[in-house]
C-alpha cells in the first residue's frame, strides 16, 4: 500500500502525499510525515474523500463564519480507508481492516463528554476546520474508537458518506421522528438526502422534499422522498397544508417535523412555518446571516420546538447498521468521481456544478 | 346490506345477526336489535372480523384472570366496516366509508384520559371484555373519533388487523426503538409478528424472532425478522448473545430490547435476560401465572428497564399510515379465512392449529 | 347567595351579576341568567378572580392578536369559587367544595386531546378569549373536570392564582428544568414569578431574575430568585455569564435553561442568548410584534432548544399539590385586592401601577 | 500533613497509612506508598470516608455477590478530602482545594462512555469493589475530573456523603419523578434517605418512608419524607393506597414512583405493587437471592416500569448545587463519627446497631 515514490522515513513513520488549501482556491500538493500512531490511535491509509459543502465553501471562500483559514489546511472530513498500523492499546482494530472514521474526538473528560453530548465538547478535534487538518491525503492518524470496522456490505464510497449520513440521523433525533410522521425536509443536497433517508429509516411515513432543482428533488425521490416540491414552480407552504391536512381546522395543518437544510432564509422561515401545533422544526443548515427575521411569535404560539444541529453524536453505529442493513443506500449519493490526482478538478466542480451533482467522491487510493 | 330475514324494526334500528358465546365452546346465533347511532356515533356495517387468541381464550375457558363471561357475550374485537349511519354531529365520516374501528374507547375525563394514556383508563368501554359486546355480527355503533377511515390502500383484512398492529406499535414504543436497534422477539404468532413489523418501521436492524414453529418462524422472516431460532433446537440466549457481542465484553452482549410475546414462563425469563446493560424489555404477553420467579436482580444491576404493555393508546393513525404506505404489510399474515357462518369452526380451527396457523379472519361481508 | 333584586327565573337558573367588557376601557354591569348546570357540569359561586396581563390588554385594546372583542366580553379566567349546584353524573364534587376552574376545556376527541396536548386542541372553550366569555360575575358554568377541589390549605386567593401558577409549571416542563439547573427568567411579573416558583420546585438552584423594577425583582427573589438583575443598570448576559461560568472556556457560559415571560423584543434576544450550549429556552411571553430580528444562528449552533408555550394541560394536579404541600406560596403574589364592585378601579389600577403592583384580586365574594 | 513516622520515598511519593481488610473481620494497618499523580491526576489527601453498608458487607462477608475479596483490600468509596499535589494538565483544580471524589472513573472510550452512560461502562474503576482499592488510607491518587471542587457552604461530612445522595439522585431520576409527584421509599436507611431528598428536591410533594425501625423514620422525616409507615404496626400497602387513592377506582390508587432501597424480598414485593396504573418502581436496593418470586403479571399489566440502579452517572454536579444552595442537608444524616484510628470499632459499631444509626463517619483527617 505504501507508494514507491515515498519510502518510509522510517519505520514508524509514513510519508503522505497531501492536497493542502493555501489560499482561496489555491490547493497544493505537498509531501508531509505522518508519524507511527500513538497509544489507542491507528494509521490509516485513506481510500475515499468525500466533497462537503464545507470543504468547498473554506475552498472558495477562506472561511465559514468565525473559522477562518489563517494557515494551510488540508480539507476532507468524510473519510475511508483500511488501518495500516496499530498504536499500543488497540484490541478492536486489526491491521487491514477497512474503516469509517468519524471526523471529530472530544476532550473526554469535560461535563458534556461525560454525559454523551461530545458533539458540544469545547476541546473538539473536527478534521477540516481551522485548525485543525482534514484528511485529504493519503495517511491519517486517527483515535481507535472513532474509527469504525466496514462491514463488507458497505462499499469504499459508502464508508465515506457516513459521515453526512450521521448528520442526518442526527437531524432525525434532534427532530424525535417516530413511524407514521410526516416530515418537510427543505433543500435536497447531500444533507437534505440523508435527512430524508434517516427520518424513512425512522419510520416517517411522508416525506416532502422541498429544492429549486429538479435533478435533486429527483435524486430525493429515490432515495426516500414520497413527495416532491419544486419551489420555484409551487407555493410551498400551500401545498405542505394541502398534504397534511386531515380532520382538523387548516390552522392544524402542518408536518410533525420540517428540517432545514439548504442555509437559506427563505427556507429557514418555511421550517418554522410548515410544522403543525406541537411540532418539530429542525435548523441542520443556518442562513447565511446571524440575525434573520423570522415569525417567531407564530411558532412559539403553535407550541413549536426550534432545534439546531451541530454536528452529531453517537451516530455513526446507527448509521453503519441501516447502511449495512440494506435500509439506507448511500451510493446513490454519488453522482461525480474523481482521482486523487484530479482534486483540484473535484473542487471546481463541486463550486460549479451543483444543480446537477449531488455528491463528488474522490477516490485516494 | 340488509337482511331480507330481519326488516328493520324501525328506520332507525337495525337488525344485527351476531354470534353470541353462551359458555365455553358454546357460540349461538342471535338477532340483536342495533339502534341508530346517538351523537358523534356511527352505525358500522361489519365486514371483517380477525379472530384474537384472547377471543380463543373466551371461547375455550370462559374466563381471561378476572374478566369472566357470565353473561353471553359477542366476541371480535378486530374489526373492520363500512360507515351505515351517522349520529348527530359527526363531520369527520359519511356514509359508505370503510372504517376499522379502534375497539375501546375511554371516559375522556379522567386524568389517565387528559394526559393522553387513555388504555389507562379506569372507566375503559373495550370490546370482547367482559361486560362489554363485541362486533362478531352485522352491525355494531360506536363513537365517531374511534372509528378510522381507510385508505383504498388498505385492504378489508388489513384494516381488521390494524388492532393488532396497534399493539405491536405500542410495544415498540414502550420499548424506544430507534433507528439501528437490535430488538428480540418472544414469539412468533401474531402479536409477535406485528411487533416485528412495527420494530422494523422503527428502524430495528437486527431483528430476532424466537419461537417453537418453524412455519412461524418462516412467517416471522417474511415480515421482518432478520435471524430466527426455533427454541426446540437452540441454545436461544447463547445465540443471541453471539449475534449482539460487538467489540465489549460478554457481560456487555445482548440486543437493545426484548419483546415478549408469547405469555409463558420460560420465555418471559429470557425476555429479561436478553437485553444489553441499560436495554429495555417489554412484556406484551404475559405469563400464566401471576407469581412468577425471576431473576430481577440481574436484570436490575444491568439496569435493564421493563415495561409492560396494556393495550395501546394513540397508535391507529400511525398504523394506517405504516400500512398505507406500504411500510407494513398486513395481508401476509392472514393465513386462514371463513364465511361469517363459518365463525364457530374458525374458532375451533383457530384453536386447534396454531402450529401451522397465523391469523384467522372472519368475513361477515 | 342570591340578589334581591333578581329572584331566580326558575328554580333550576340562577342570575348572576356580571362584569361585561363592552369597548375600550367600557366595563357595564349585567345581570345575566346562568342556567343549571348539564350533565357532568356544575354551577360555582365565583369568590376570587384575578386580573391576568391578557384582561387588561383586552380592556385597553379591544384585542390580542388576532382575537378581537367584537361583542360584548365578560372577562376573568383566573378563577376561584364554590360548587353550587351540580348536573347529572357529578360524582367527584360536592355543593359546598371550594375550587378552582381550569379556565379551558377541549373537545376531548381530536387527536390532540387523545394524545394529552389539549391545549392545542383546535376546539379549545377558553374563558376571556373572544367569542367565549370568562367569569366575571357571580356565577358560572363549568365540566366538573375542569373544576379542582381545593384542600384546606390553599387559601382562596391561591386558589384563584393556580392558573398563573400553572403557566409557570407548564414552562418549566417545556424547559425541562432538573434539580440542580440554573435558570435565568426575563420578567419579573405575574408569570415571570410563577415560572420562578415551578422552577423552584422543579430543582432548580441558581435561578436569575431579570427586570427593570426593582419592586418585582425584590419579589421574585422572596418566591425563589437566587440572583436578580436590573436590567436597566447591567449588562445582562455578562452577569448571567459570569454566574454560570464554572470550568468550560467562556463559549460554554450559560444558564441551563432561560425563560421569557416579559412579553418584549429585547428580552426575547437575551432569551435565546442566555443558555449555555445545549441548554433550553423558552418563549411564554411573546414579542409585540410577529416578526423579529433574532440571531438563530448562534442559537442553533449552539444547539439550543427553543420552545413556546400555549397556556398549559395537565398541570393543575402538580399545582395543587405544590401549593398544599408549602413547595408554593401563591399568596405572596398577592399585593392589591378590590371588592367586586370596584372591578373597574381594579381594572385601571392594574393597568396603570405595572411598576409597583404584582397580583391584583377580585374578591366576588 | 505528611506523617513524621513515615517521611516520602521520594519528593514525588507519598506513604499513607492505610486501612486494608484481609479478611472477614479482619483490618490491618499498613503503611503504602502512593506515587505522584500521573498526567492529569490528583493526589488528595483524605479527611472523610463515610462508611457504606456495602463495605460493611465486604468487612462481615467477605463478598459481595460475584464480587469476591481475594487478595487484601482497600474499603471506603464515600470521599472528601484536600487536593495536595496536581499531575501534569491539570487546570481546574488547585492545591489546597476541598473535594469530594466520585469514586468510579470510566474507560472513557467505550460505547456506553461515549453515550454518557459511563456507570455501565465494562471497564470501570470503582473504588472498593475488587479488586480495585478504595480510599481508607491517607492519601489517594484520582483522576481529575472525578473529583470536585466543593463550596465552603458544603461541610466536609457532606462532601463524603455527595456519593451515597448521588444514588438517591440517580434513583429520582431513574423514577422520573417531577413536580407533585407522590413517592413511597421502601427502607429509610442512608439510601433511602438520600432518596427522599433527592425525590423532595425534584418536587415530590407526597413521600412515604417505610421501614421497621421508628429511629430510622423519624429521621426520614426531618429530611423529606411527609409520611412515615412502620411495616411492624401496619398493612402498608392499604396506607399507601389510602394515601393516593383520589377520584378514580380503588383499582387506579398507587403513588407515581415507588423506590426499593432495603434490599429484600418482602419490600422488592411491595416497590413493584406500590406504584399506581402507569407508575414507576425503582429497584436501588437488591434483593439477596437472585430468583425472586414477583408478581409481576399484575405490574406490567398495569403498565408499571421497573427499573434498575447501578450506581449512577452525572450526578455529582447537581448534588452538589443541592447541597450547596441548601435545599438538602447531608450532615443531618451522619448520626456516629469516629476518628481514623477507631476505623475498625467504625465498622463494629455500623455492623451491629443499624438500627439506631444513619451513616457512620470516619475522620481521616
Amino acid at each position: 500500500m505504501t507508494s514507491i515514490d515515498h519510502p518510509p522515513i522510517s519505520p514508524e513513520t509514513q510519508t503522505s502525499r497531501t492536497s493542502v488549501l493555501h489560499g482561496i482556491r489555491d490547493l497544493k500538493w505537498e509531501t508531509r510525515e505522518v508519524p507511527a500512531p500513538g497509544p489507542r490511535e491507528v494509521r490509516v491509509r485513506v481510500r475515499r474523500i468525500g466533497v462537503c459543502g464545507s470543504d468547498v465553501h473554506y475552498y472558495t471562500h477562506g472561511r465559514i463564519g468565525s473559522f477562518v483559514v489563517e494557515a494551510p489546511l488540508v480539507l476532507g472530513h468524510e473519510v475511508m480507508g483500511v488501518v495500516e498500523a496499530l498504536g499500543a492499546g488497540v484490541t478492536g482494530l486489526q491491521v487491514g481492516d477497512r474503516v469509517a472514521l468519524e471526523p471529530g474526538y472530544p476532550c473526554r473528560r469535560c461535563v458534556y463528554c461525560k454525559r454523551g453530548e461530545y458533539n458540544l465538547c469545547p476541546h473538539m478535534t473536527f478534521m477540516a476546520t481551522p485548525p485543525v487538518n482534514g484528511a485529504l491525503g493519503e495517511y491519517v492518524i486517527w483515535p481507535d474508537d472513532f474509527a469504525f470496522k466496514l462491514p463488507d456490505s458497505i462499499s469504499d464510497d459508502a464508508g465515506a458518506l457516513l459521515e453526512p449520513l450521521a448528520v442526518g440521523i442526527w437531524a432525525a433525533r434532534k427532530g424525535s421522528v417516530v413511524p407514521g410522521d410526516s416530515v418537510a425536509v427543505f433543500g435536497a443536497g447531500p444533507i437534505g438526502c440523508t435527512t430524508i433517508q434517516a427520518a424513512k429509516a425512522a419510520g416517517a411515513t411522508t416525506i416532502i422534499a422541498v429544492d429549486l432543482e429538479d435533478f435533486r428533488l429527483e435524486l430525493a425521490r429515490k432515495v426516500g422522498a414520497t413527495h416532491t416540491i419544486n419551489a420555484r414552480n409551487e407555493d410551498v407552504l400551500a401545498v405542505i397544508r394541502e398534504l397534511t391536512k386531515g380532520d382538523l381546522p387548516l390552522s392544524h395543518a402542518g408536518v410533525d417535523v420540517s428540517f432545514e437544510t439548504a442555509g437559506s432564509l427563505p427556507t429557514t422561515r418555511m421550517t418554522l412555518a410548515a410544522p403543525r401545533p406541537g411540532g418539530r422544526a429542525v435548523l441542520v443548515g443556518l442562513p447565511p446571516d446571524p440575525e434573520v427575521s423570522l415569525d417567531i411569535v407564530s411558532a412559539a404560539s403553535r407550541e413549536v420546538t426550534l432545534r439546531g444541529v451541530f454536528r452529531y453524536a453517537n451516530c455513526y453505529p446507527a448509521a453503519i447498521a441501516l447502511v449495512a442493513s440494506g435500509a439506507i443506500d448511500l451510493d446513490a449519493l454519488v453522482t461525480h468521481r474523481y482521482t486523487f490526482d484530479q482534486t483540484p478538478e473535484a473542487f471546481e466542480f463541486a463550486d460549479h456544478e451543483k444543480k446537477a451533482s449531488m455528491k463528488v467522491m474522490i477516490d485516494v487510493s
